[in-house]
């Protein structure tokens, strides 16, 4: 084997610390004094609105708008940017506009994505709200900027250059990540939940003093990122089994086209139909009792591991001339696709809670945050991996969600950038300042 | 969603410090003084041979035989006890013969597996070498004892006593992993290696200090049992993602139908055909520096992340009335299956790597030794588990591999029972003592 395959072995490898050069600190809005050059997006009393009555401008079939917008009713400076988030599977966008009409004022930040192979038909959307830039945000169409962030602001790059004519700033990814997740964490009402049974969403108050915790980012792959401080963070590790593996196999196995597709089957299905579980190798017997292995009868010892030899035994059955059982079109060799659907989400979901645990124990993070585009909202995914972090911590430690979890880059790139005209009112600083001190 | 389902969410669960109850202590026979009630193989000038002229008992189609037989010249007790380990996979066999036409005088022990599922031939089997008893080993058939550990010792042990009328003896699987793992690193010569490209078998001595360190044994699931002296041991996590994973999914993608089939497929396959790089996530421009990401362009980002993109880009090809092209029996929807099994083979090395270097931080554990059946001696699987370990441990730990890697709880359940006429001859113990001894 060659030493240029050897590198492609591992997975995702962890960076050295990252401290990046820029002046420009951002991230530290929410913590520190008013800076001339930071951002002046104004956050006073944002909060969520949940508005499906808001016509979306620019509908193109390819775009995924989301309807948990955040109203900014005090924010009133012109905006000339907006920001994105490409990654190997989705381009998240993020854009400010106005509530001209609206009585409470101010504006929102809208939320949406392309799958990043529609980069075409997330670029013509661009175009579209350049065009528009006057009457979202009082900025000029040529004053707009686009802040650019995940593999794709490098890839992408010269194609966004050349068909909108604007200026396109690249933000570093990790950095974006952070200054996205601190500002919900900090900044946003009922943002930040952990989720059970009994209570999917149980809200945290925004918190103060939010150093050190983990980030796990799922996107495609996995990332996962200790953060120490204000601009202080490290990429201790991730894994390549994440939604991309999730939606890879099931496209190949099931048929299923869409994500949501493959979630619902998910939710339909018994993964005992396809995991070997621990009672299926001790036996009924004995396996209910956890004497013997210390283990539940329905632990899955093996995820996938009835089918081989289930197979097989089918195969020999039809060899043996009885012909194969008439295949019905939700089965796969008498495998139930919704069965295939949950085993493949809680492999997926349990893997990489127990290596976030693991992380978290090494690097003694208390706090872990999951975010990224796999999880969207999805009841049996927050389920397993809060299920798999009070488990392996023993109770210890908890699962934090966000509602924007997608969103985190995107939102991190739009606050990287200083609107026109800042200073005119209060600033984010000020606001966040007089936020800490009256806390405290 | 039910409790009850919730109970099978998580990956195999951590058992609490075992410490069985039986006073026979058979596992501190390499390290403490004689005691009456302990094994007494003697392994003095215990060696391993690969001797493919040797006949092989008992010939059915279903039986695997390993070559690496180990001689055992000096022990010539009868030995009236075959040991099996049933998994939720294979069924593991060692028995003892005696080598009455050699020079070299002693017996050997023999290796040998059945698929789990062919376990009426492997009992079959082992009525034939119940009638051969006299012959094989100097006892009598109605002498015979089977020493059974694995889930199939529970799930089978009824069928074992009812149609071979022996007893049945069942030892815990954890007992038998160490037990037989540390009778390999103590008294077998060329057992223990490392594995490099450049040195696939880098043999390490026989240990003496050999505690505490990590066991991962890689079956249909992986187990990971941490291990702080003889007889103290804990399970301390694992994962459902194993070999039982590999098998299942590949027979599903690839309609293989052996894991040796699956391998040669890995072998030949580029995992770039269908994992997502970091260099296709940043372009080729960008994602070779290592400058932006901190990662290299050929890290996999995320397993089977191409596919489900590539996989809708055709089919809305197809829908454009440009028809698919003609399917490759080697592909599914234009990926090579070669290449799926090389990425899942990766992938699934790679995690446990991870997740076991992680453990072994966590536990403070330097050695870390790799067992179990999904390894087969295979170059590929101990290339990524080597590096996995050395890359996460940046150097400063390595993999252990075995040999006899599927035989740990099979060779642990033999070693478990004491011959008839023990004690004629230089015990196992004293030999073993005497070595402690000489060595310190």
């Amino acid at each position: 084997m060659a030493q240029q395959e050897q590198a492609g072995t591992p997975v995702l490898e962890p960076a050295s610390p990252r401290t990046p050069a820029s002046p420009s600190n951002a991230h530290r809005l929410f913590r520190a004094p008013p800076k001339p050059a930071s951002v002046k997006i104004n956050v006073e009393g944002a909060f969520i609105v949940n508005d499906e009555t808001v016509t979306r401008n620019g509908a193109s079939e390819f775009v995924h708008w989301e309807q948990n917008d955040i109203r900014l009713p005090h924010h009133t400076d012109v905006v000339s940017h907006i920001a994105i988030d490409i990654g190997g599977s989705l381009a998240k966008l993020v854009y400010f506009s106005r509530e001209l009409g609206s009585a409470i004022g101010g504006g929102r930040l809208n939320f949406l994505n392309f799958e990043t192979d529609r980069i075409d038909e997330c670029i013509a959307f661009i175009q579209d709200l350049k065009d528009k830039q006057s009457r979202l945000n009082g900025s000029k169409p040529a004053d707009l900027c686009i802040m650019a962030t995940g593999g794709g602001a490098y890839r992408f790059y010269d194609k966004m250059r050349d068909v909108l004519h604007v200026d396109v700033v690249r933000e570093d990814e990790m950095d974006c990540l952070i200054i996205g997740l601190d500002f919900f964490i900090t900044e946003i009402p009922r943002e930040v939940f952990t989720f059970s049974e009994t209570e999917p969403m149980n809200f945290v108050e925004e918190r103060v003093d939010i150093y050190p915790y983990l980030l796990v980012n799922i996107g495609s792959g996995v990332s996962m990122i200790k953060v120490s401080g204000p601009r202080q963070f490290q990429r201790v590790g991730g894994t390549s089994l994440g939604g991309g593996t999730f939606w890879g196999i099931l496209s190949l196995l099931t048929g299923a086209r869409t994500f949501d597709e493959m979630l619902a089957m998910a939710d339909r299905g018994d993964n005992a139909g396809v995991d070997m579980l621990v009672g299926d190798i001790y036996g009924t017997g004995y396996g209910t009792s956890t004497n013997i292995t210390g283990l539940k009868s329905t632990t899955i010892a093996s995820t996938f591991g009835k089918v081989f030899k289930m197979k097989r035994a089918a195969e020999k059955h039809a060899e043996d001339g009885e012909g194969l059982a008439k295949e019905d079109p939700d089965e796969i060799a008498g495998f139930r696709i919704e069965d295939m659907s949950r085993s493949l989400l809680y492999a997926i979901s349990n893997n990489i809670g127990q290596i976030a645990y693991l992380q978290s124990e090494k690097h003694e993070l208390k706090h872990i945050y999951f975010g990224g585009s796999f999880i969207r909202g999805h009841g049996q995914i927050m389920n397993t991996l809060s299920y798999a972090i009070r488990f392996w911590s023993k109770g210890e430690k908890q699962a934090y969600f966000l509602r924007h979890e997608g969103y985190l880059g995107a939102v991190g790139a739009f606050l990287r950038r200083q609107p026109k005209n800042w200073g005119r009112r209060n600033s984010i600083e000020e606001i966040s300042l007089a936020r800490v001190m009256s806390k405290e």
